[in-house]
């Protein structure tokens, strides 16, 4: 049989990106947007299109098997470039990364780096993102958070004592780390995707956590995080998109603001 | 300043690998050994070393802030190769499907096809692994199972009733679509780390809801993906793998069996 990449046509850096994700919150949509912005690159949104939850729910509908170059999602976010379809946040990233060259090139010699990044990424993800989203559904997705509100609170005292400064620790002792490079990036003193994902996952945690974190701001023990989330905030085209009405306002995604959860710990 | 790339040895295809991870449990180092195994890689493991432990704890510790070329990982498990050192076991299985040529090669025609064996890798592990775990840790990683029970009870009869059927109902899905070609892989015909990665889900979901994975294995629904974990299982490397001794048993890691939680649906 033919494979993949021949019944996929090629896809060049002029070809636009089409982000398909829920409207109405920033979601795990959000890094997408946030490096497709920071690249100038030219995408469409489902966020912003008439109908565009349709294109979501055909895509992840029971009865996609995908396309003879491409398998269906489980669920969005969804890239499609060319003819490619790809899901999984880290995933696209990744793919981002190469395409916009915001990480080390594969098959350079230096393209090793681009593991770092992606290692930088899934651990922001993880502990800032995932487990961000859990200390409002800790039992399950299927629920609402009202149904889950008693576990919740356990569950955000145990993320905003342990968790959270768990990986703010972490992150700072990345940026002391000699490979980190010059400051205030996170690896190789270059920009990459990493940096935008640590500071949409900071941004989500100040909003729903806006006490929690700033006490830890305050404690002076993650000034390298803290002066990172300002630089990726403060790079053109970033405030540029932050300003604009593309930016949808967080509500009742990822990251919610349940002041009860807030002062939990 | 030198670039990481200068400062890191190049690695080639036998310069041996070296797992770093906790002995005692399988855990998220199962994955990265079966991979090694079934390329016949030459690899070393401190789960099976005299004070292997310490390497790990060596690694995560607080004051660890990398090398010159490499950040700090936050979590076993770690992968050495030559002078790389990188964490996030999705991560390290994207390495190793590059070096051992488990997926698609960045670089060739048909590379795009690796975004897409890490899309069904990564939704593997969301699935099977990651919310697996959780239902007998929902509340916190630093609380024994007993301190959160009641939750995990709640957590496993979601789990087991909505996300266990999703999931299966995914890779079925993927299965019998055109993009996966050749029974009995996931993508293109052709054998790849994620098949890998879903055969080491299921056996471990097998383990740990032995009840409730046996009913919706005997409901028919899930064909394909039950022979594709038989076909796996009858890999030549893996079937001698798994007799060996360098397979451990599962016991408190990542899949537990409480026979509380596989009844509770």
């Amino acid at each position: 049989m033919a494979s993949p990449a021949a019944k996929r046509a090629k896809s060049d850096k002029d070809t636009p990106y089409h982000l398909i994700y829920w409207p109405g919150i920033p979601g795990r949509g959000e890094p997408i947007r946030l490096v497709l912005e920071d690249a100038g690159a030219s995408y469409t949104d489902t966020a912003t299109m008439e109908n565009g939850m349709f294109t979501v729910t055909a895509q992840i509908a029971d009865d996609n098997t995908g396309d003879p170059a491409n398998p269906p999602p489980l669920a969005p976010p969804i890239l499609k470039h060319g003819d490619l379809v790809i899901s999984q946040l880290p995933n696209i990233l990744l793919y981002l990364g190469q395409k916009l060259h915001l990480a080390p090139q594969f098959g350079d010699e230096a393209g090793d780096g681009a593991y770092i990044v992606n290692q930088l990424a899934l651990t922001a993800l993880d502990g800032l993102s995932d487990e961000t989203h859990d200390t409002h559904h800790p039992i399950s997705v299927g629920l609402t958070y009202e149904e889950q509100s008693q576990e919740s609170l356990r569950r955000a005292k145990e993320y905003v004592a342990k968790r959270l400064p768990k990986f703010l620790g972490y992150f700072e002792r990345v940026l002391k780390g000699e490979a980190s490079g010059e400051a205030p990036w996170l690896y190789n003193g270059t920009f990459s995707y990493a940096d935008m994902v640590l500071f949409h996952c900071l941004d989500g945690v100040k909003y729903a956590f806006p006490r929690a974190l700033g006490k830890l701001e305050k404690s002076g023990n993650y000034e390298r995080v803290f002066k990172l989330y300002d630089a990726v905030k403060q790079r053109p085209r970033i405030k540029a998109y932050l300003e604009s009405n593309r930016r949808q306002k967080y509500s009742m995604g990822i990251y919610r603001h349940y002041p009860e959860l807030d002062d939990a710990a």
